[in-house]
């Protein structure tokens, strides 16, 4: 495909510039892309007026809407990726093999990253300078329903990188549905693929690719509410996490209650609940104590992300744990308790990406976490797990120099190697402490 | 698949033990291998005999060998394993994020690993014992040639763990054909495979399942002799890494040589390689040089993994780096030069596992890089990448601990993050550290 013959070459000129040449290359963004509101909304007019049209639902109209505010935030974004610390040329391990032969471990950027994301045209803004902060090259694929926004956008971005001798060429825009599906066979091209949309999205990604996929698919989450809980507090937390925004991945789904606890905590919950009028699905035991709807195995492997929640009673922990094993999808999973010992053992057996004590799994963000930026949440145990910032763009490339130095003046010579552990302070040999 | 009922639950109770005891069952596999020195021989002579009557290939035959003096240096291998770092419980990350509320993102194990190899039985003992350290799963497929002695170790080894609680369930050994083919389906159970074989195998595996692959196909390196290169050191280095091991991945596969120094550089090492009869295939400026094969387009796509290379005469560093790009496996390469410049654009610009200044690719290995042990050599950007050891075992978990913290208090309230980075020093929440 024509469209790629660019993209490798470009990237490898990205991906050696300086943080100050890729800060101002992004600032040169922002500026163009604050020049520009009245095109970008002339176009993203046309993408709205066309889904009206077609009666696209409401909430992906909603999506679509990019006006002068939402400008305005993407533009607030890319400044702020501009303010973050680099993510490449850290050396994370330095090592003197021997006298005169150095070994560094360094970050350097992946190559390139596929991003395919159903309507926001924010994303699109988004993983663009995410990309360009982290020196990858960037294959994006927006929602059918934004393209005339998408396609302005791209316009105005390269508008902005034109006068850079870098240029733009480590962007490519596709456009069609048929693309999607090429992208997808392009494990020669692109290094890792950060799908953006529907669990249904995701997981036909993951199914139909043989590229590394960072994401995840469902996030059934679950909180336990051991015999040692702070009842009070269980309410409090469980209700922040299943009701503050029930639409997201990491509001929980399911509720496992010590049955020491569950007559106290059960009704106090729905209690607390009732102003959302959430929809409870309880085991025989919950039945007992509140009006509900039984459950059946199909409910424990569902996300709701709406006002609805499983509820089980449960003897133990490790039943509680057991159920995660088993139904969760290793996303996150909380436990309220006072035990310390309790609290150990189910941060230590539950096998999620986030596993919390005593705090609502609303917590899982990239934001909340502090990382700066969030490229994604992962439930793959390979490269990165759970929330993701920059640090998931990158991955490392072993530098060694040396003098000369043959493996032969080891195996059949006397040379013995030191394997001294050095300070990774400083920049690499890769950027001028070569000596 | 009914082998498979055990090893999650016995991975969830391996993963959770002491380093000392998960070192205390390395060592009683060691002593219990020691003590049936006899029963593993009359296995592999089974094998052997077998390996004989079906003629076999010589090389083979060899390497599933596994006397008295493999199965000591096997067991030998065990303790160097017992005695290095644990890698799993360090804590990575460590923030607070608001008062009472702390993140930890701490190494644990990836949960279930799948080896497969062909003949080497030592390999199986190497596999088990590092999954066993890194407190993961292992579902192992060894070679059908060596199936009594393989079968016959991973007895021993049981019997090794029979007297610790934690057994053995968390091993599955699998040793028909079809297993292979059901292995490459259980994404559900295995987190990471990792295949040893020779490259078709390997990409035969990367190319049928989704579940992630660590390890590499080709390797195809490259050594760039730069014009401002030490000749004489370059004809050294050139020699060692091509001659010192040619079957391995990590030996050059191809010569580039910048003009200037071509005259000088090319019969030297034509010379220098002389008593190993290196079949040479040159271009064009070659062949003007020295006697040789002319090249064609597929010799620069081969990894000949014998006495046999391919030299082309480039103009610049930049075409050297180029051909890298086209034709390289992202494996290692290296480039001879005493200008500091060019080694760090030649550092930065080719994208691959391993890049060397001065020195043989040969020296892309875990242990010389002092990783202590090797889990295999990666080609792939994303989790590890180059000679991986025990880290590559490993992945992280993000730990929360609060006192009742909701998400609605930050986002309709009033509180605010510190995110305050901590220290890192110390165990983790998960180990006794929790307050």
């Amino acid at each position: 495909m024509d469209q790629f013959q660019y993209i490798k070459k470009g990237q490898r000129v990205l991906g050696t510039t300086s943080l100050a040449l890729r800060n101002e290359m992004l600032e040169a963004i922002a500026s163009e892309l604050e020049s520009s509101v009245k095109e970008i909304e002339e176009a993203n007019n046309k993408d709205l007026l066309k889904a009206q049209q077609e009666n696209l639902e409401l909430p992906l109209q909603k999506r679509l809407l990019f006006n002068s505010k939402k400008i305005a935030s993407s533009v607030e974004g890319i400044r702020q990726v501009a303010a973050l610390a680099d993510p490449i040329g850290k050396v994370k391990e330095r090592r003197l093999l021997d006298t005169g032969l150095l070994l560094e471990r360094v970050d350097v950027p992946i190559g390139t990253i596929g991003m395919i994301f159903e309507s926001r045209p924010d994303a699109l803004v988004q993983i663009i300078s995410l990309a360009l902060k982290s020196g990858n090259g960037i294959v994006v694929k927006g929602g059918s329903e934004a393209l005339q926004t998408n396609t302005t956008l791209v316009e105005i971005i390269r508008r902005a990188l034109q006068d850079f001798s870098v240029g733009s060429d480590w962007i490519v825009h596709l456009t069609s549905r048929e693309d999607v599906r090429n992208m997808l066979e392009l494990d020669h091209i692109i290094d890792l693929l950060i799908p953006r949309g529907s669990n249904e999205f995701v997981r036909y990604i993951m199914e139909n690719t043989h590229i590394p996929v960072l994401g995840h698919a469902d996030g059934i989450c679950a909180m336990y509410i051991d015999k040692e809980a702070d009842v009070k507090m269980a309410v409090e937390v469980a209700t922040d996490a299943k009701c503050q925004y029930p639409a997201v991945c990491n509001a929980i789904e399911t509720l496992l209650v010590h049955f020491s606890v569950a007559k106290e905590f059960i009704p106090a919950f729905k209690e607390s609940t009732k102003k959302w009028n959430v929809v409870i699905h309880g085991d025989n035991e919950t039945q007992k104590l509140i009006t509900c709807i039984p459950t059946t195995e199909e409910d424990w492997k569902k996300e709701y992300l709406d006002y609805e929640i499983n509820i089980k009673v449960v003897a133990s922990a490790e039943e509680a744990i057991d159920h995660i094993a088993r139904y969760g999808s290793g996303h996150t999973d909380a436990i309220i308790t006072n035990n310390k010992e309790t609290a150990q053992l189910f941060l230590q057996e539950v096998d999620s990406a986030d596993v919390f004590v005593n705090c609502s799994t609303r917590f899982a963000d990239g934001f909340r976490f502090g990382l700066g930026a969030e490229v994604g949440i992962s439930t793959q145990k390979i490269h990165a797990r759970g929330p993701v910032g920059l640090e998931g763009l990158v991955t490392s490339k072993w530098i060694l120099t040396g003098e000369g130095h043959t493996v032969t003046s080891y195996e059949e010579g006397e040379r013995h190697y030191l394997h001294t552990n050095l300070p990774i302070e400083g920049k690499s040999m890769m950027e001028g402490s070569l000596s």
